[in-house]
């Protein structure tokens, strides 16, 4: 049998060797605050820009590093620099977080995203475990409470959707906030979480889950239905994949071990359908009935969907004991390792072109900051450590 | 030497017998009118929403072939058939057109994209010239005074740019109205455009041209300097060379042979710094310090790019007799013709991957339509059968 416990400790050297220096020893700005994340291969930085998705994220990254691997300074130094300069910069007079600012903290792009705010959210709720300063959990608290308000009209007077001719609703949200909820348990309290698990729930599993298929859609009616357009027959299986362990651990936090098995056989079924038999990887975008993509980039490779799956494989082998998950995941392991992974300098390529050649030799950019590789790293390390919740003996001994 | 005329031929065949017959026999809504664009490589139809930069295109692809190759009533009812679907539901209450409509008519996508009213207000204007309905002309000239009145904001209450830190003008809509201006001169009358021409020459020539590099920029300050962010750093090799050959034709218009000589030096230029080395074709999009793009999609080769670069490397030669030109034509004219044009089924495709390979095989959506192939063909037969204003040997002996 593959032994996955063994590659625990080749994911905790990565993270704590390889990838976090990068991070602590390139992206900080000394200067106007914040972070750079668009860097190069050897980290210099090719542009000031600063994008709160990014920065938020980062600070979350190093505060949960703090909190739940060793109480080391710096990495707090870290968290506490980014939350600083996001918390003087990076909201508008309603408390709606930008898109990004510029080096100095100028308003750059507005709070047409609502991930903004969703991030933000997980950062300064992990912050405020790591410093308990009731700023930090006002600030998480209060930026829940915009994101549970404008869930049902995200991108507000931004849209340029024409109302009532197709209205239709995006997964991430409902997917984010699964994550998001346990991430903020300790700011809003147990019942809140409670009351508040069964709709994102019945949201992802039910509503945005596509029966004929098995598959998750990116964009459903209203009323959940099927809409035959390039957004409705859209998936994105890495969206989907790491979807589904968000709701592993909605799972255990509920003790739910069929929810947990239901999620894990979406995310293989996701994993084979979007698995590119001809290159390997797995796809960006696909078409639910073939037609072609809106989406130029859809048969490239990105680092996040593919070790956003390895978790996923982990948590579900960890949770199932379910033989498929070994099997693929040191099939998705081998893919990652070998294409992602920068053999010469510090972190990961993000881009990679079908064929698994690098298409961007950046290490950070608008969108890829000090956050899948490190989380990613650090939950599959993790989850491996544990104990198999139920090997496949057991259970058929049971 | 290379014989550019040789070619007339091949460009106008393929045109009238392959390109505009599968648009003839794939597009038409019977059912509700308007033109289906998203047609998969056998014509069948993958998607019926009706974008509007594609209905007008298609309305003036038809009109320009009934006013300058034959008065064939079958082009003339297809220019007719569009016309109708965009004058009963094209626009909104001020008259903007919308940026898209599903099957039936309904607005889906707001007016958020001026470039719609552009290529109405040329739809428009062509079919008065095949038409003489004033109908028609008031729609092209109130479209045209729209676009006028939007230009200076042209995304209203759709921009997502935060006002005031970083105020860029964008290149694709002075560029457009060098085009739109000549396109619209039997209605506007000369006066007008003798007005309107300095302006937008300034901005493509002036302003949005890169003095240290030679190259033209996609984005600027208001000032028109140069600003060091993703957007200002953009290239888009395809885009510029388009620019130039609308400059060579206003520069006819203009009886200005040293600025059709300059369009042309800019043309070479951006062809010498776009092309691909490595794998031939021009690339989508560069950075112009050479730092990672934004876009995921910039390496690919796209149909318009090539087909502009043909038309504009014809136009140069014609109009300056450089040889430079006729040596890149023979290798534009290989790549294009042996990667975009399929072997088997009528019409182009519009998308290879970096390698010239099909990335998706339509042959036409939400951005391709009836419009960059036959225009080209159209565009680089009529131009190779016109004398050379001035042979190599002719400015030599003046």
């Amino acid at each position: 049998m593959f032994e996955m416990k063994s590659f625990a400790q080749q994911y905790q050297r990565e993270l704590l060797d390889n990838v976090i220096p990068f991070w602590l020893q390139h992206s900080k700005d000394t200067e106007h605050g914040g972070f750079f994340t668009c860097l190069d291969r050897y980290g210099n930085v090719f542009d000031t820009d600063k994008f709160i998705w990014l920065q938020g994220r980062q600070v979350w990254m190093f505060s949960m590093l703090y909190n739940n691997v060793e109480k080391k300074q710096e990495w707090l130094d870290m968290a506490l620099h980014g939350a600083d300069f996001l918390e003087k910069y990076g909201r508008d007079e309603e408390g709606s977080f930008y898109f990004s600012l510029d080096q100095t903290g100028k308003p750059l792009i507005q709070p047409y995203n609502i991930f903004s705010d969703c991030f933000a959210a997980m950062a300064f709720g992990a912050l405020y475990k790591a410093v308990p300063n009731p700023r930090y959990a006002e600030i998480a608290k209060q930026t829940f409470a915009n994101i549970v308000r404008r869930q049902n009209n995200p991108k507000g007077k931004y849209s340029k959707a024409y109302p009532g001719t197709r209205e239709l609703k995006n997964f991430a949200l409902p997917m984010i906030l699964c994550n998001l909820s346990l991430e903020l348990e300790h700011i809003l309290g147990s019942d809140t979480v409670n009351e508040f698990i069964p709709g994102v729930l019945h949201e992802v599993m039910d509503v945005f889950y596509h029966e004929e298929t098995g598959l998750i859609l990116e964009n459903v009616f209203l009323d959940g239905s099927f809409s035959d357009s390039f957004e409705g027959r859209l998936l994105n299986p890495g969206h989907a994949i790491e979807a589904m362990w968000f709701i592993m651990d909605l799972a255990e936090r509920l003790n739910d071990p069929a929810l947990a098995q239901k999620a894990n056989d979406i995310a293989l079924r996701t994993l084979e359908y979007g698995w590119d038999k001809e290159h390997g990887g797995i796809f960006y975008f696909l078409d639910i009935k073939g037609a072609p993509t809106q989406q130029l980039e859809w048969d490239q490779k990105l680092w996040w969907v593919h070790l956003e799956t390895l978790v996923c494989l982990a948590k579900g082998y960890q949770k199932t004991g379910d033989e498929r998950n070994a099997e693929w995941f040191k099939i998705v392991h081998e893919y990652t390792w070998n294409h992602f992974k920068d053999k010469e300098y510090n972190e990961w390529f993000g881009y990679l072109d079908r064929r698994g050649d690098v298409l961007l030799n950046l290490k950070g950019g608008k969108w890829k900051g000090c956050f899948h590789v490190p989380r990613g790293l650090y939950q599959v390390w993790k989850t491996l450590e544990k104990p198999v919740f139920a090997s496949k003996e057991e259970r058929l001994s049971i």
